[in-house]
């Protein structure tokens, strides 16, 4: 059996279309669980519920977990009630929260009614937080310890929740009060004397507060390597732990977001292949007609300079170069500090120290670029029309440069995606003034 | 003691320039480890090497863990050689390859000699992989088990070695001859019966070779959520694992080199602020130079529509808002499809599928702006001029997001930057078949 999704995926969807559905259902039971949610996340929306009640219920569970949201959502509409509930029922509080997010309310509630009573107040927990907030990514079931228990102690404690938690690598530490004291690794605690108090092991934690976003949460726990962060509410008790997977997943789906909008988009929040055609439209759509409307503005300004351009036609010829460097050299900048703010490299009061070192920069590229230009186009076009290129594009660059540096900082000042908000302003900003900056300088130099 | 980095360095920065080192070290002491690193990220050069030798030993060899390899390699060289010596040998032997590709090979060669002969093996055996394999990346320090030993066995081993393994939380199983067969996690380790051989309790293990892509197996590794990836070699013989905080620091690397290569420039390798304004303008100066030279495809193209542009000036007041939504279009195609390849929900020979999901896609997209436009248009500059504008923007939506789509694939089957390749290759070639598309419409509808 090949390892290649597209592969396998072609070849159950035959099995599937030609109603051989136990060969469909052998074939699946043969794969890595990793090539089924592959294959099933390449597959269209219908064949996908055929595909998936093929599956042992063992398997299902764990295959269901591994999928996005908006395709478990779509799965448990074909699936019957009860396996729902099973499945339902099997998933961790905070995929479980993930889930309901996109289920219809009706369904959503009767779902949590049917849970025991002790999942339903974890799931509730979590859905206590925010969308967006990392108390909603976070699992509110751990084993933590306390400073006066023993390493043995402690390791008795985990060998009997072992099943209750979502890890026992990493152990919080609270005091009586649940209010969070230290963290201790498994390591330490197997590797010290039974008899070992924590206190004497335990580190300071680096934590998180559970209304804090969850994108800042999980890159502290990245930066600090952490394998379990522990999470905590406002009086600093404990209330739930944060395990690097579930932070990687949160940074790559942040990730994703910021790569998405930076080219215009909105993100998918699901696998492309199985993103509906519409889907993709909607997602692209919204931004392309403000970019338009944005674009208006170049209409408008090159009318103003209408006269100009029909004494010299010659200067229409350069305006497309002129723009899209311009464009360039702002994206630079725009994506490079948009990605330094994701990373935590650069924070809003950095504004200065950024425009400095921008605005130095696009300076330096427009007299590279300026210099090169001014050459090439003052042979082939005359010395006054290499001069008039080659000026707005220094001045143009630091402009672009500056402004690219400076507005993801400020878009995360009011708070604003700097994704979004940057490289789509730049564009509309950058075109326009770009265009003022050349007829202004061609008016001067050319003396029109 | 603020926790904001821009407060703390500011602070110390203060002390070092009023020359107080004993309170900028006393103020260093109190910091939390990732206040230090973040402290040293945002200097310049020359402070940073004050400092570090202001932090208490044993702070040091671990902060020096947790930079970047570039700012690494520059505190080498302020360093004493006996400092350089010791933090050299305490660090984990994927560490250490990481910092000697940023150093001198003679400096290298000298602190490879003066480590002790085990460290040295394990060193060597990381760097005979190539740079981007996960070999590379990999950590030759682990605890194996196998199949025969016991549970209780195996939990005695582990304590034993704990101090010489980077992890214990999963145990790679090999059999006599170091194949590969299987993973168990500590967990189930410490729930069985000690009793228990090893192989009723191991699963299937998701490995990577040592010379794949070390993007690849990260990806993998946090697809399946695995803390410990075990490294093989062509044999299937265990060399090594990859934790999963080292994938995620590939994995964040990796988008940070598509973000950049998206925004056509190439990635830093190091946090923004300590850059120096001469890296900015290297990382950008040579895409700006090809997209400007691109670029005078469109000076070309205009040229020879240049008698058309002199009998109707007025086309040329659209032609940014054109190649700008064309541009838009195939932009926000290529970085979905990019994003979709760089997390494995796409591959190679999807190309079929994705021309024609995003030829719909551009011809929706097209007929929607093309409609908006006509419309606007048509009523300010009179139908056929609107008639024009919508038949151009519905031609270059379909045509872009086509190109943009299959790009990256196209790229990708090239072994080429799917992200290079695509943006940067598509604003140009967007500008130019945009501008040839407008006017070819432009004389035909309007009979020039």
């Amino acid at each position: 059996m090949s390892r290649d999704p597209a592969l396998a995926e072609r070849y159950i969807d035959g099995l599937i279309a030609d109603g051989d559905l136990r060969a469909a259902g052998e074939a699946l039971a043969t794969m890595p669980q990793w090539l089924v949610v592959d294959v099933l996340e390449r597959t269209e929306a219908r064949d996908r519920g055929v595909m998936f009640r093929l599956l042992a219920k063992d398997t299902a569970s764990s295959v269901f977990e591994d999928l996005d949201p908006p395709l478990q959502s779509e799965l448990i509409h074909d699936l019957h009630d009860e396996q729902v509930r099973d499945i339902f029922a099997e998933l961790d509080p905070d995929d479980r929260a993930g889930l309901i997010d996109e289920l219809p309310a009706k369904v959503a509630n009767r779902l949590m009614r049917e849970l025991d009573p002790e999942e339903q107040a974890l799931t509730a927990a979590v859905l206590g937080y925010q969308v967006g907030s990392v108390g909603r990514r976070m699992s509110p079931e751990y084993v933590s310890t306390h400073p006066d228990t023993t390493a043995g102690q402690t390791l008795e404690r985990v060998k009997q929740r072992i099943d209750q938690t979502e890890t026992i690598y990493a152990l919080p530490v609270t005091d009586n009060e649940r209010h969070l004291v230290g963290m201790v690794g498994l390591r330490s605690v197997m590797k010290a004397d039974p008899e070992t108090p924590i206190r004497d092991l335990m580190n300071d934690a680096v934590s998180a507060r559970a209304i804090e976003s969850d994108e800042t949460a999980a890159r502290r726990a990245a930066d600090e390597r952490l394998i379990v962060m522990p999470i905590v509410d406002k009086e600093d008790r404990l209330v739930g732990i944060l395990t690097i997977d579930d932070a990687l997943q949160i940074l790559e789906d942040a990730d994703s977001e910021d790569v998405a909008r930076q080219g215009g988009a909105e993100p998918l929040g699901r696998p492309y292949l199985s993103t509906p055609f519409r889907a993709l439209v909607r997602s692209r759509i919204v931004w392309l007609l403000v970019l338009a409307l944005g674009a208006t503005l170049t209409v408008q300004v090159l009318e103003v300079f209408e006269s100009t351009l029909e004494q010299v036609v010659a200067l229409s010829l350069f305006v497309p170069l002129i723009i899209g460097t311009g464009g360039n050299t702002g994206n630079q900048a725009a994506t490079t500090v948009t990605r330094a703010l994701a990373l935590g490299d650069v924070r809003k009061r950095d504004v200065a120290r950024v425009l400095w070192q921008e605005a130095r920069t696009g300076f330096t590229l427009g007299l590279i670029l300026g210099g090169v230009a001014f050459a090439v186009a003052g042979l082939v076009y005359g010395m006054d029309f290499g001069l008039v290129i080659g000026l707005t594009l220094l001045t143009l660059c630091t402009i672009a440069a500056s402004v690219g540096g400076i507005m993801p900082l400020l878009a995360s000042a009011v708070r604003a995606d700097p994704a979004v908000f940057s490289n789509p302003f730049i564009s509309t900003f950058v075109d326009a003034t770009g265009l003022i900056v050349y007829f202004l300088i061609a008016r001067a130099v050319l003396g029109l």
